[in-house]
């Protein structure tokens, strides 16, 4: 089942930030949609629980250079 | 006969845009080095200006989002 999450991510400064973000997350075959926002920091995820944890798309999120809080 | 030049570029905030800067020179073949400086601002370019023009080069740069000025 799709579940919604809400990331906050610091250190996007610009569009390609945003991009570099929302492929990496999309690149998940588990992830249905990636909504990023610049201004807020706050990356909306939907995704499938049962097919990816959480903490590998943080961890994705991380490898290209953001830091990554879930609350 | 190749000539550097010095650009002071607005806008670029991160690693990617001091990447998209680059790489637009840098693809041009009349430009022999690019040198980008994200915390300054700077872009030292070295380029044979009887096989490009520097207005060609700045529109370039332009045309990936960032502001120029040659002074």
């Amino acid at each position: 089942m799709i579940q919604p999450i809400k990331l906050h991510v610091e250190g996007m400064t610009c569009g390609h930030c945003v991009k570099a973000v929302h492929d990496r997350v999309k690149a998940f075959d588990a992830v249905d949609e990636v909504d990023v926002h610049l201004e807020t920091g706050e990356v909306d995820i939907e995704f499938d629980p049962e097919a990816v944890e959480i903490r590998e798309i943080i961890a994705a999120i991380e490898d290209e250079g953001y830091k990554v809080k879930t609350f």
